[in-house]
């Protein structure tokens, strides 16, 4: 029997909630600095079958502009805690190559990989907002340099990943021989920003190659997708858009020798669900009417690169040039904005829910209708869900969303492996020095 | 009632046990990649009321040295897994002062003592292996210079800690304002070697400050344990040697402004406990019929910071120079092996068995009283136990000594608190940049 082609679901975590405001929803989680509230997060993620929680991250606080960007904990640290009160769902965390050195990401990541059996993802971020740089006694690199780096930064991590081969711990108690040290080899590596010899002081990882996450959409954003990511996550706002983007993400692919089924594209959404689209529309009003305006302006103008505190908010949003700090979120909201005729204060709305993400409003059988209908139009492999706020929010979609998608055959009803690599259907490669 | 003076007592964790050829110990835990070994010996800890358990860290793989040195987790991820499945014990880690960034490792320590509800502690090396360099692009840094970073990298993290007040989350609803501004503040470090602005995307962690420990033994190091260290992690090979430590180290706490009672100094020790004194005996000639000889070269080698594979293992230790590279185990092996006129074979022996530490091995009462009598002579204010193998070899200890130590009322029976601060006696201090 042929199996429908299944979605892959992943859950943005933000423990106050993605809408900027979902702190003060009734019952909401008050904070992302509180081990139960990710706990309790991953297990709703675990009821619903998800294949991954992903964790943003920003080498800089940012307070006053979502409560969770502010105070929040180290994601490679909040993700070892859930490995070890977690069993199947992927541990997804954001680590700059921008300000870090490959050889600590590749082994914190190798790490987590080994603690929690087989699940760790990493998101490769060249970081674009340029406030890390005050931390690092450093000057910001620009955009294009930074994937320059990015690119040889992801060889040297999946090079030191593969210094270990299978079977290199060999425990022979007759020799006393712990280790077989012809399964051992230094990488080597000498590039133009990086000479880092390894191997790591951990052996190859249950995944093999840990997974790797990608959210860039600029030029270089996708062929470095394109070359080296098993998941990337799109903003989109339109579904035709959406389609666009994802064809020209998959066929770069073959040119980089890679199957495009090799890749999963999960736009980024908020379901804000109800029992009925009139629930649903009266909590998204209430989550609304939450805004704080300072926050919201604060993030759309780190969302466009630039500041738009001076604009009337009740003006059309105008044609913009983008600067090279923009997200590729401002691509997608501008044009959205112009597609539909929005002013400044119904773009700082949907910042202020989403921060830049789609929004879908509505009961069940409604969202369930629209998620199928942007799978099987090949917009997207699956979606990363960002609940409004926790747990309420994200418990609503599991609990009336998934089981819609799974009566349809569209979603798992059980996990079939307990990898993330099984989960997205992709097979454990060998170690390329050892080939 | 005046209570007795208490002792502290710290594990140090190497999954297959401290002892080089631990593993081989029928029964032993047989790798250091395997979260249930590491909760397990967290458990044992917790049931024995230990203050803490503690990590050490390299940034090199050394195969062929020690399994655990080998393949192994990063501390701060399995330190993580661990605060989500114990409740009091405290967490230490390692994380050196050469090979990463002030801003990475205050975060992350600030994460974990949130993870942990208070129980996060810093080993601050500054590697004394160059083979990290490698791993770094970098040319290893000379002894003293290595200490004039750390010193600064040690006050950029704790300013760090210090920028945000207690009470800054206030996450009042009628306003929507989640921050009070006036309560985080940036540290605008501008140093020698640092530039840092901050502050951290963390509030002010369960222990205010998490514990600062240092296992340095040169006159730099113990400069540095003097004006910033909470605990510190001793090699002793005698008790009058370790008291003459412990009082040069102490008196020059005054000097910085400190009360020498708010510094704890643990000797390193590896119990070999049987239940007479014959069963001990005949454990540690086990556990040293299994040393593997190039091991335990390498790791002597390694210890005395020059190749000693040349000399005739039947010969007397001469005296020798010691290159910068070397350990503080350096002076304190070769003064032994001066003492007792020691051959190679007998100094290979001894490191073979706890990497140049302390060895005592006796039945339960005999070891009390040894510890108990250097205690009481001020030669240290508790140990830091390292166990021959695990986890029998620990659960011995906490089984068969810790309640003889408890008994006699020098190591409290239950735990009084529920952060590391609290178990070490320390008050929870003020934000530096607030008072
Ligand atoms: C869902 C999603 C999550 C992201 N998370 C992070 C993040 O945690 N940290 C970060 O620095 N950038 C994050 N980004 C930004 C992208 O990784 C990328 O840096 C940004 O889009 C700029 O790259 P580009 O110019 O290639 O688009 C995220 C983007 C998306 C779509
Ligand atoms: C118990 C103990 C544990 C140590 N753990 C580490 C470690 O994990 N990583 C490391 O680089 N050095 C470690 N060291 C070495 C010291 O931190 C220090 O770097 C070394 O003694 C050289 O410094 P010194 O010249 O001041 O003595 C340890 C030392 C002791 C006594």
């Amino acid at each position: 029997m042929n199996q429908r082609r299944q979605m892959h679901l992943g859950v943005f975590v933000l423990g106050t909630g993605n809408h900027i405001a979902g702190w003060r929803y009734p019952g909401a989680a008050q904070s992302f600095e509180d081990l139960s509230v990710v706990q309790e997060i991953a297990r709703i993620a675990e009821r619903g079958r998800f294949d991954l929680i992903f964790l943003g991250d920003n080498l800089a606080s940012e307070p006053g502009m979502h409560p969770s960007f502010a105070a929040r904990f180290e994601p490679l640290t909040m993700l070892a805690a859930l490995a070890a009160t977690t069993t199947h769902v992927g541990l997804g965390a954001t680590a700059s190559t921008t300000y870090n050195e490959p050889y600590n990401v590749a082994r914190a990541f190798a790490s987590l990989d080994h603690l929690s059996g087989g699940r760790a993802a990493w998101n490769a971020v060249t970081s674009s907002g340029g406030k890390a740089a005050d931390n690092f006694g450093r000057i910001h690199p620009e955009h294009d340099a930074r994937y320059e780096v990015a690119e040889e930064f992801v060889d040297v991590v999946r090079g030191l990943w593969d210094c270990w081969d299978d079977g290199a711990v060999i425990r022979d108690h007759a020799t006393g021989r712990y280790i077989d040290p012809a399964k051992v080899r230094p990488l080597n590596h000498e590039g133009r920003f990086f000479r880092v010899k390894g191997p790591l002081p951990t052996s190859r990882t249950p995944q093999g190659q840990p997974i790797i996450l990608q959210a860039g959409s600029s030029a270089p954003g996708l062929a470095l997708a394109a070359r080296t990511a098993d998941v990337v996550f799109a903003v989109v706002q339109d579904m035709e858009e959406a389609r666009a983007g994802y064809v020209a993400l998959k066929s770069r692919m073959p040119g980089f020798g890679r199957d495009p089924a090799t890749l999963a594209v999960l736009p980024g959404v908020m379901p804000v669900v109800g029992r009925t689209e009139a629930e649903a529309r009266a909590r998204l009003n209430l989550l609304q009417s939450f805004v704080n305006t300072d926050n919201a302006l604060a993030m759309l103008s780190s969302r466009l690169g630039m500041d738009v505190s001076g604009f009337p908010l009740d003006a059309l949003v105008p044609d913009l040039p983008l600067p090279d700090s923009s997200h590729g979120f401002a691509r997608v909201m501008l044009a959205k904005a112009r597609r539909e005729r929005m002013t400044w204060r119904d773009l700082f709305n949907l910042t202020g829910a989403a921060r830049g993400h789609w929004v879908i409003c509505g009961a069940p059988e409604s969202i369930a209708d629209t998620l199928q209908e942007w799978f099987e139009a090949e917009a997207c492999d699956g979606f990363n869900i960002l609940p409004p706020y926790f747990p309420g929010g994200f418990a609503d979609f599991v609990d009336l969303v998934v089981p819609i998608l799974q009566e349809r055959g569209l979603f798992r009803r059980e996990y079939s492996g307990t990898t993330l690599r099984e989960h997205l259907g992709l097979a454990r490669p060998r170690s390329r020095l050892f080939d």
